[in-house]
């Protein structure tokens, strides 16, 4: 079972090669993340957009274009599509966003024609070593669902269940975030929580076990959840946190990697392949252990 | 200006001695932390509860009952009645919670006869003192308000301001937080995040500047701020850190104390006097650092 963000990245270097399809590549720290995941033997990369911009920027940049296949495609929508189709196609593992909205990729992901789409719910799955814990954390969904509901929660515990198991574990335990441990029917997330341990026990989660409503500390801590009076054995013990809302989730990530100094990884999942969208915020490590989250995923043996 | 919980303890220590009012004091815990207090020279208590119950705990843990003045009180009702009496009629400074739901002594704070009631919304304020910081942030609501609307946000910044103020800020930026850091019509919070700017330069929210919609890092690190591109001077200068819900703000406060070893304080405000709630879950520091709090509150020359 990984459970370092070091282990993820040895892990990924020990499968072989491994390949990117860069969507409108032509943005440099896209382009420095991708060389220098190709340099520490994580991934090779197809680079798909504007030729020009792309052998400017190498240029300026000392990255060897000649260790990538280049495909000329300026206009970002088509780079989009046909980054996608080389993963549809098997020629690529990976979808990466280079210079290009959300959106525009999302929606070539989704195509029914060319696209990956496979389950009714794409989702974020951030990864976070922090200190003093001895597992990573699986935090859904920090960056894409805004307000969730009950069935579209199902599906983000099916997609970052999918990324544990992709990564070794076969049997995560989710926790629900909630201000309190109670259910309480003025805090509607306390009710989902208690829905979703429902919906595991009658089996509509598998390969994973459900606890919530919790509060963070009772989730991660043992030592927290008993000090409260917490029963439940899976109190304490959470890989998987699943937030309620995308506030809760965004300032949690932003206070891991920003006042935690944890360490992250982040991707998209829940299509046939998953998709990286670095952000310029993220550190150069942050970059590269997402890279190498997106080629572990891909390369497991998932139902695709 | 006072940034950091010791110069806080050392600033309430140097106004000499004030007075909790200890509602249902018959809990090991809360005497255990109000008799720190007074051996630290922050505040001397009356103890208002269950004389036996308090008498055992007494001798149990060595705390030296003539310290105090005891109020024998055996219903809980009744002593967090009695306790905010003490403080109405200016025997005490500060209400502090014993062994009683939290709802019955706000229901007496509030109460019309005998109660502190003195704006629309009571909120909780929480203190962090983050390593790599040089200022203390002030988070709300973490604890209280569960879905705050437009107008009772207005009430929690303007609760919070309070506090700043009594620190010795004399005009904190409070920045509101969301998951992204524009208006986004299918996020709620960005747009109330925007209304409260304009509240602020309408003058609906004095001594105090507001800016949002920021994401946490760009609330507190100018940096980050200026690698996102924003524009706004107060970006990443936060004093104040207004959350959009109980769930972010509850996962924020867990994570800063159990992942990022913060230290904290925590205080309800918005009646006459601040309510001191310490939970189980809190260090001893953070016990008393919440009393410290709230007896700086009590001190300042807030309009009451």
């Amino acid at each position: 079972m990984i459970q370092t963000l070091e282990a993820l990245r040895d892990a990924v270097k020990g499968q072989g090669s491994k390949t990117l399809a860069v969507a409108a590549a032509g943005d440099a720290e896209v382009l420095l993340a991708v060389d220098m995941a190709r340099r520490l033997g994580i991934a090779s990369a197809i680079l798909v957009g504007d030729e020009e911009k792309i052998r400017t920027i190498a240029a300026q940049r000392h990255i060897p274009l000649e260790a990538y296949r280049l495909i000329p495609e300026a206009d970002p929508v088509q780079a989009c599509r046909t980054a996608v189709k080389l993963v549809r196609d098997g020629e690529a593992d990976v979808v990466m966003k280079g210079l290009v909205d959300t959106s525009v990729i999302l929606k070539a992901v989704l195509d029914k024609e060319i696209g990956l789409r496979k389950g009714p719910v794409l989702s974020h799955v951030a990864l976070f070593q922090v200190a003093g814990y001895d597992r990573l954390f699986y935090v859904t969904d920090v960056a894409m669902n805004i307000a969730p509901d009950l069935e579209t929660k199902k599906h983000i515990i099916r997609n970052a269940v999918g990324v544990a198991h992709a990564l070794g574990n076969p049997d995560p335990i989710v926790a629900c975030l909630c201000a309190v441990e109670k259910v309480n029917p003025k805090m509607p997330a306390t009710l989902e929580a208690a829905a979703l341990v429902e919906a595991c026990k009658a089996g509509e989660l598998p390969g994973c076990r459900v606890v919530g409503p919790l509060a963070l500390d009772n989730a991660v801590s043992p030592e927290a959840a008993r000090h409260k009076g917490i029963q439940d054995p899976l109190a304490g013990h959470a890989d998987v946190l699943l937030v309620p809302n995308i506030e809760t989730g965004n300032v949690f990530y932003k206070s891991l990697v920003f006042l935690a100094r944890a360490k992250n990884a982040g991707v998209i999942v829940g299509a046939k392949a998953p998709v990286v969208l670095t952000s310029r915020a993220d550190s150069d490590e942050a970059k590269l252990n997402s890279i190498a989250l997106a080629l572990m995923i891909s390369a497991s043996n998932l139902p695709r």
